[in-house]
């Protein structure tokens, strides 16, 4: 959910708009996108809003934030990146946005701030940092990076444009945090394509590669060492073909004759011809990889002897989605390699020592970590801290927290409203988490309603009360719980009090207040108890 | 939820009964334990329950068989193990139960087999493995195991017990599973005190430790760097101070001058002689540690400079709520160290090597990998396989299945009821898992009631509709939902067929369909949708 606003007196730019996907407690929720009303508020300062790579963490909000903004503002990142937005923002037909592509080294003016654009190398084709002019000096960006020294398309980190920064002199600094616990330098993509080659040429029947369907070098290596095996390669699942088609079309994606086959040709290739690329890494249930996991897919059928590679890392909360699916597939008699045995992932991020060299090229004055949880950040403010810049020139920011840089002194002053905003199918759900909390007692022990007929006058029961639960774990295997309740209620009201019977409120919070303690005690749960009281 | 049987035509043993902590799909589930039935209809050949070790994944589904088979079986097993096991079975009010308390090399007789006990180094103090003899052979069961060459308290495994069984022929050999992805050998418990010199050595503040409870080595190591450095031991956390006391009582936990501190005392001493040991190592929302991380712990106040070590591993799951509980610590200003940045966990399963020495020192005819997700034991059959024992004479078994083995050969003879049963409250989710999907879909889209009451004679509605609604997003943030449904529900009934308004259920289904079908459309939530019609 990265997002991050330059602010002067005249003008405003935003670098970034990013979504998160929701936490297991987030129960229903789809995604979770950054509160961006203080932009909106000043609307008529905002220049453009820059994009640094095309992952969804940095570009997931911009179809919100567009459609408030009324499009009038430019998205402006290099082609892969605004290739990939377009087809996003297609998605929720959005109409007459302004796209600007820009290549490495461009500079563009955007009122008093004039942005330089720095190829990085990162998980992502065609990622880039940021060089900020101000008229109080110059701001870098680092973007998402790490320090590929053989990257697949030959690009190489633009040294000698951070060095630049480094030399005229570089006010602030923010930089990728993302791996700052890890030591040493993060191993080159180009790892991978060795372990593809190695476990490719081992394999007997088809194989499988899941991936981040964004992860275009990543398939492009799956693709040279299909090519160099002989073996066809089949695209599968939509944004896949999606992705692969856009990078294809920008020049960013190889295919062998630029084509690829699709999943319902599978059946007339030989098992050892196949190669399969796909997702679901993450262990998504609806995701090809699951479905395939579970003997569901329409097309492929895992048959003992085939290979299956997932190539990724589970990201923290999708461990044990993914560790299912594993053992699903070796049951089905598939050999599976995955991370925890296979050299068939690298991070994208940087880890400690290229971050201590990111920090020795630009030498910044101040310095912010970014893009990590706030342990990282932490670690990160350490590496910088270790590199002699003073602590009080470190700020390790929280969401919506304002540096304010004057040409003095660099100060925290106060924060601007940043929070989260959850997005529920075409609604949102309300910031006060009524509604979360709401789900999260439902999930944990479900409902009961008391339906309660009494009559107009006197507050007397005209039938015995019905009681409907749903997800309360007594509404099978212990109708004793349910005949008792009814009996308490009874009871309950043959002993009202004159004043109660007039106030159907009132019989209400009475007949919940004794149920609840009722069940509770029994039962060790606590539904929500909701007594409807009908009069007639 | 490790559960092992071993029959004969005449008797029956059990060998450990665990328990497993639901996944984040058991909605509302508090923990689960295997379905037994098979043991309590077979009551009459039981002869004992043997258990390896004190860890709930060993024993935690005792209460229930116990309270089920009425007491008469004995458990067997070592003094710790025996001791946990009493504490827990006392929580659940059951008497009369019969204990037996064994030594490593004693050799017990059930039926027709003869149980030894065989010393192991595990993360739990007074571990064994078993050596089984039958009348057709001998079969080694190694419970959970590692290869500890420096155990906390000198016990070694007994290598020489262990190559007896080699010596004298083993039919089956079952080992466990846990680390078979990992190479190598796991480092010792005495690696995590070395982790724990350094950073006490260093820490200014309080020192703050949180471990599993039952992990009396790893609190025995920061006891005893605590006492070197002359700080003061305060246990904190009903598990913790529970689990010390039993150790101490039976000797395996040795406390300066046998006292430690309470929590209530913390704040008469100075904050640099303090080392708390609490739990809360996975983030679980009531712990110690995640009430600390919150500022919600009534006597443990986190200053900046205090330091807060996590001695464990995240079990897949857990990870983000952990991670949730280490950024807020830094958030308070303190030091958090853990696995990820220093060596202050080490695993208590063997990794490959260390398997590889068992199946070296035993040499069975057979052999099942035990304790571990089904890609561990395929990892660990593999393993086997590499050692040169027959592939048709390594069983990956399954919940369930049955290896019977005569004089001749071993062969997989179908599967016995042993499902999950999910323990919820004071009660059982039943088994068709009809609650479990209810609280799924509350948890995602809540619900929605509508009352209609309708005139007994001819289904003319008397008041406009009611509707009531939790968990769903559009309760509050678009009225116009609401307000729209309740007309349809009004045009539903102005064209009811006549044959309809006779029947209530037919009535129920036509406002079912007609609601679901407008806010699956307008909201793209599926909220459970009780039409409730009250005839007057």
């Amino acid at each position: 959910m990265n997002m991050t606003v330059f602010e002067t007196e005249e003008d405003m730019i935003v670098v970034d708009a990013g979504l998160m996907f929701p936490e297991e407690t987030m129960l229903g929720v789809d995604y979770v996108i950054p509160d961006y009303t203080y932009i909106l508020e000043r609307r008529e300062k905002l220049r453009a809003i820059v994009v640094t790579h095309g992952h969804e963490d940095h570009t997931g909000a911009l179809p919100f934030i567009m459609r408030d903004l009324g499009g009038a503002v430019p998205i402006i990142g290099t082609g892969l990146t605004i290739g990939l937005i377009k087809e996003k923002i297609r998605e929720f037909n959005l109409k007459h946005l302004t796209y600007k592509i820009v290549k490495p080294r461009d500079i563009v003016s955007l009122g008093c701030f004039n942005v330089e654009f720095i190829h990085v190398t990162h998980s992502i084709a065609d990622g880039v940092g940021l060089g900020i002019s101000t008229p109080l000096g110059n701001v870098v960006h680092t973007g998402d990076f790490k320090l590929d020294f053989t990257p697949v398309d030959g690009e190489l980190l633009d040294y000698s444009k951070f060095s630049e920064y480094g030399e005229k002199g570089t006010l602030l600094l923010l930089s990728d945090s993302t791996n700052a616990e890890k030591a040493g330098i993060t191993p080159s993509e180009k790892e991978v394509k060795r372990a593809f080659e190695y476990n490719f040429a081992r394999a007997k029947g088809r194989i499988i590669i899941a991936t981040f369907a964004s992860n275009i070098h990543r398939i492009q290596q799956a693709i040279d060492v299909a090519v160099e095996l002989g073996k066809k390669v089949v695209l599968c699942g939509r944004s896949v073909i999606s992705n692969a088609r856009i990078a294809a079309d920008l020049g960013y994606l190889r295919f062998p004759g630029n084509k690829w086959y699709k999943v319902e040709q599978i059946n007339s290739m030989e098992p050892d011809e196949v190669v399969i690329i796909t997702t679901g890494s993450q262990g998504e249930p609806m995701s090809v990889l699951t479905r395939i996991s579970m003997n569901e897919h329409k097309h492929i059928k895992v048959a003992s002897g085939d290979t299956v590679i997932i190539s990724a890392r589970a990201i923290p909360g999708n461990e044990r989605a993914v560790g299912k699916i594993i053992n699903h597939l070796f049951k089905r008699g598939a050999n599976v390699i995955y991370d925890k045995i296979s050299d068939v992932h690298v991070s994208g991020h940087a880890s400690k020592d290229e971050l201590r060299l990111m920090l020795n090229l630009i030498k910044p004055k101040y310095f912010i970590p970014v893009h990590g949880e706030y342990r990282q950040l932490v670690y990160h403010a350490k590496l910088a801290s270790d590199q002699n810049i003073p602590n009080e020139n470190i700020f390790v920011m929280q969401d919506g927290e304002v540096l304010e840089i004057t040409p003095e002194c660099a100060l925290k002053q106060g924060t601007v409203p940043a929070g989260r905003v959850y997005i529920d199918g075409k609604g949102l759900v309300d910031r006060d988490n009524v509604i979360l909390r709401d789900r999260k007692r439902l999930a944990q022990d479900g409902f009961v309603i008391v339906l309660i007929s009494v009559s107009k006058d006197g507050g007397q029961l005209l039938s015995e009360p019905e009681i409907i639960s749903k997800g309360f774990s007594f509404e099978n295997s212990r109708r004793d719980v349910i005949s008792e309740a009814k009996k308490i209620i009874i009871t309950t009201f043959e002993n009202l009090d004159r004043d109660i019977i007039k106030d159907t409120s009132a019989m209400q919070a009475k007949v919940l207040s004794t149920l609840k303690k009722y069940i509770r005690s029994t039962t060790q749960k606590s539904p929500l108890i909701m007594p409807i009281i009908v009069e007639v």
